[in-house]
């Protein structure tokens, strides 16, 4: 039963370039089971600096931020929490009293997933990716403690400069490599793309890793994945970031942590049909 | 059944210095009536400018405005309706593509109210009160044929800058009037106000009167508004005028009227126990 919306309802909302219901889906169905007098609705703006001035101004408690506005919203905000300073990057955007700060919860979801999966620090990674989500997962790889690896992106000039970023190698492809923890932050194995069937890594490398961490999430269970578990290899799937990095979201908001039930029943009311 | 909020409800608010639940619970039973994709909530601000700068950004469909903002606002959108324009006093933002509208739908109300109680243009009529609200009912008057008529207001200082910006004398009290329109736009009568059994005209007047209007719209049935029932006088309420002014401001975001019925129940449904 969805709270009655009144004067003390608290707004979160979420400024992307193209919006989606998932995180609407996610939080107001958090929001009604557990009794919480919030509303979540997600929006789109050609204005940063003003839609920023707005939540401020409102005093709308909270704002999710994906592309292409994590970046550039950092200059509006008044501070950033180490989750998002050392990336300079914020997915999260926590409304204490007019003073706005910046998070990253896929950091920090990355993070607690090393963590909790307890992938053995000296594991040398290899990371294949360079965008925005490849910069959060290697940020949280180094600062969790994981100090060999390389990166592994076609795109020389945003590769580079990625491992230039890290003081690591870069290569185009694999060829050569001999990691511990395999890492995918491309769109290899999604879902609707043209690469939905191709493996990040080759059978060989699977074989011989110690873990295997897919960042893609629709499918959880992507060719990467199922080619780790049919190996006897220990997963982190992008299904496990994605609902980590909203369920921290959700706590920074409101303050309560959802038990994995309910966290499970709002993420599976909010995945695209 | 309250639609679920998705990437496509449309947000429309409220800037107070003081919000009530009474805007919110009207709009949303209403959107609920109706299935409409459509959410309502108050907010207020201490950054006026930001927070309509935010409307803009954040593509929020419409606002109501109430004191202290109506006329602050003004500097920050637009344009005005005709509605407005002549009071320079906004209480409705509707925002068309990013352009922000403003009306003053307490205006349109009156107007209305006029019209479909025939009230004869002829009549002279007296107004009590200097406010806010006092201006958009004599603006309405004067636009509506009212040519004859004073206003009555303690405060000399308000009363005498109101009457002389409409051309009319003004005079602290009642004294020697013979009016054939009452009007009381000050809080006597209202509910829980020290002159809640206060009569805004003396008896005889109400009896020598041809219709009587009362703004006051807590209780409906005012001290004025009963004795000029028992004197048998055509009245116009203070309910009539917030339920109409509030269902012109939901056409205004929505462009859907709703049946008398709905908008009755909606402003059973609004109003505080």
């Amino acid at each position: 039963m969805t709270h009655a919306i009144d004067k003390d309802t608290r707004l979160c909302i979420s400024l992307s370039g193209r919006p989606s219901n998932i995180g609407t889906r996610f939080h107001n169905h958090l929001y009604a089971a557990l009794g919480l007098n919030y509303v979540y609705k997600a929006f789109t703006t050609d204005d940063l600096p003003a839609a920023i001035g707005g939540i401020r101004a409102l005093g709308i408690r909270g704002c999710g931020v994906s592309m292409p506005f994590k970046e550039a919203c950092i200059p509006f905000i008044d501070d950033l929490d180490e989750s998002a300073a050392g990336l300079q990057s914020v997915n999260t955007i926590v409304n204490e009293q007019g003073r706005l700060r910046g998070y990253n919860t896929d950091y920090l979801a990355v993070r607690t997933l090393l963590d909790s999966h307890a992938v053995p620090r000296e594991l040398r990674f290899a990371l294949r990716g360079s965008g925005g989500m490849a910069r959060a997962v290697l940020c949280a790889l180094r600062d969790a403690g994981f100090a060999e690896g390389v990166v592994v992106a076609r795109n020389e000039a945003t590769g580079r400069k990625l491992a230039d970023e890290y003081g690591l190698p870069w290569q185009a492809d694999t060829a050569g490599i001999a990691p511990g923890l395999l890492v995918n932050v491309t769109p290899l194995g999604m879902a609707g793309g043209p690469d939905s069937e191709t493996l990040a890594f080759d059978p060989a490398l699977v074989v011989a890793a110690g873990h295997v961490f897919d960042v893609v999430a629709m499918p959880a269970e992507t060719p990467l994945i199922r080619a780790a578990r049919a190996a006897g290899k220990p997963v982190i799937t992008g299904a496990e970031v994605i609902a980590l990095q909203a369920l921290e979201q959700f706590v920074l908001y409101t303050g309560v942590r959802p038990t994995d039930a309910q966290v499970a029943a709002a993420a599976a009311y909010s995945r695209p049909a």
